[in-house]
């Protein structure tokens, strides 16, 4: 293949971007970046090859992008001189969608966009956004092809139980299934472990992706068991933003006893709980690390707190494991986090070398714990990348 | 205390009783039963002090009680030869949620009743029953002092990670808080294995409470940790006719993309969900493992698998497990289901021995294995009559 893999994710606010240049199918990053604020104060950031800062446009003075279309049109003009005339070959975009047939990428034709289209009602907050962007994309690359990564997709191949919840099976035939999500990045790091050290690689591993959304998944020889997110983004640990695990009841409660609508319902689950609303803080952990205080002291110790049920619940559905991998914003950077999440597992096997893991080495756990405990930074565009050369090289998925 | 303490259960289509003589502080049962039934086909069933089933009145040809109140006489009547010329001196009532603050029974007066009226819509199924059971026992027992158990109340002094959900702090203000249930179940389970072996009382349980109604809870010296359950009788582990653990933008894509009324999805979530709903076959272990086939193999296969990954979750609340107990209709008596439920769960020091399980032994562990599970008969009525007694006794809670 001629020419560069264009990776766009685009978030309901932003759009994220990432160039890569192929030479003998293996991938070099070109450069990233993305446009933040999109609808409210556009802001443009973008890194170079080696990830460090570089200039990009500002938009103080007027002509901020309205729309993914319009950031769209700003990446292109930044990157055109980046890429030296050298021609966009491919597209890969990050969906998060793939609904219960997708377990891998696919190319993008009139009949998956239409297929795509159908999920919304699956990801209404997310899915319209990805879409956008790849008509946005459409209509500025003519011919060139797309292919769709699914955050949903590595899921797929779990087990039955890890998929249904306890309703009749007609509602796990009609889509109503644990999909789980962050997908890309737990394929992401199951290959990069599996690279590193192939005997670990086919073991059994609980990824904790712990980013402004939050998730765990229980990987066993490369091929995921189980995920701690459910139908929607709302399930499993608390997040940034979202409440992770709710009783049922609580939402019917809301409704029935409390008087609320369902969409400020939504909105309390997905935009004011989790971090920021038990904190009243912030969302960041940063930010609540940094003020301190009971409302910290609240959020921090839940958080913590749900995210150890879940590493001894993944564990059951692998008999055990063999490492904890920690990635994402929070999972590569908080390491008072990660030794509060790791605090009394010891009976799991799971101690912390607290030296390693204030210095977010790669590998944290104490010398001869019985599990090893792992930091990478996960890199879902590399990911996309990877599947988007693999689908247009062989003519399919890979 | 002269006389008898007379224990009420009263549920949505069923009234228990229990009856038990005061000897120097100690109770000894003098019997047992219950109308069930009730609202559709009622029907008596009692047994002895020995448990062995007795003779009552059959309503074949006609005079069932047509509620709760006409219930509690027949049970009076029945009961009268019994006790001799003994009078009611005392009678306990479970009543499913004292709200955040009842840790203890509680003498019930005119205040305590309008407070357990006030919580009615915190348990609308359950609620109602209790308090008409009191009503009932009241207008037939005038000042015989009533005591009110609490099926949370054990629950009270759980930490408050284990109390919360990811939402903001107003809504644990306002009540929305992980209640757990089976409370009663739980501290007669905790108190007997105390008096049985008092370092494994002081030790870290987690308790199975496997019913029609099913929820686990840790337990540590003596005192509750967490509960699989949380603000409602929905949560946790799948049960008889209920969900367990689902996502909380399930039920919002149920309403707003499905178009189900709130009441709709709750019916599906409390009745025809759970073992019933998975199985469509019947919300009893026995009549599943009967049938067999796919139904009953999702079923039951499910249920391993979420009750599994519950003890693994709930151990994390007290840095590991020393015993796993086994209570109630099926964690007493579904070898197969316990033997699923234990089955790769050894990476916790939980191993079977067949033999003892299959005979539902006292203790089914292997020799030697880390974690001793143990197969206990609850009697949630002893502990009310025990509480009733206490509360009496000294003029105010234990």
């Amino acid at each position: 293949m001629q020419g560069v893999v264009l990776v766009l994710n685009a978030g309901s606010s932003s759009l994220k971007f990432a160039v890569f240049e192929t030479a003998e199918g293996r991938l070099a990053p070109l450069g990233a970046g993305q446009v933040e604020g999109i609808g409210a104060t556009p802001r443009f950031v973008a890194k170079d090859a080696a990830g460090r800062p570089v200039a990009a446009p500002s938009w103080d003075a007027g002509g901020a992008p309205a729309n993914h279309a319009a950031a769209l049109d700003a990446i292109i003009a930044w990157l055109e001189p980046a890429l030296q005339g050298r021609p966009v070959a491919a597209i890969g975009h990050r969906v998060v969608h793939g609904g219960p047939e997708h377990a891998a990428p696919v190319p993008i034709d009139l009949h998956v966009m239409a297929e795509l289209q159908e999920l919304v009602p699956l990801a209404p907050l997310h899915q319209p956004h990805n879409l956008a962007g790849i008509a946005a994309a459409a209509r500025r690359f003519r011919g060139v092809p797309q292919v769709a990564c699914f955050d949903t997709a590595f899921h797929r191949t779990q087990p039955f139980f890890a998929d249904t919840f306890g309703l009749p099976p007609a509602f796990h035939a009609r889509g109503i299934r644990r999909y789980g999500f962050h997908g890309l990045s737990y394929e992401y790091i199951a290959r990069r472990i599996a690279a590193e050290d192939p005997a670990l690689g086919a073991g059994r591993l609980v990824v904790a992706h712990l980013g402004n959304g939050a998730s765990l998944c229980a990987i066993a020889g490369g091929r995921a068991q189980a995920s701690s997110m459910g139908f929607t983004a709302l399930d499993g640990v608390p997040m940034g933003t979202r409440c992770g695990q709710l009783d049922p009841g609580v939402v019917l409660h809301m409704i029935d006893a409390m008087g609320m609508s369902t969409a400020e319902v939504a909105r309390l689950l997905y935009n004011d709980s989790g971090l920021k609303g038990m904190s009243g803080i912030s969302h960041d952990v940063r930010a609540i690390e940094a003020a301190g205080g009971e409302g910290a002291e609240r959020a921090l110790g839940y958080f913590a707190y749900r995210v150890r049920r879940e590493i001894a619940a993944l564990a059951t559905c692998m008999g055990g494991l063999d490492a904890l991998v920690f990635t994402a914003g929070i999972g590569e950077n908080a390491r008072g986090l990660r030794a509060r999440i790791c605090e009394g597992l010891g009976f799991l096997g799971i101690a912390l070398d607290p030296a390693r893991n204030a210095a977010n080495a790669p590998e944290i756990s104490a010398p001869g714990a019985a599990v090893r405990v792992l930091v990478r930074a996960t890199d879902e565009e590399r990911m996309i990348a990877e599947h988007t050369l693999a689908v247009i090289a062989e003519g399919g998925p890979r």
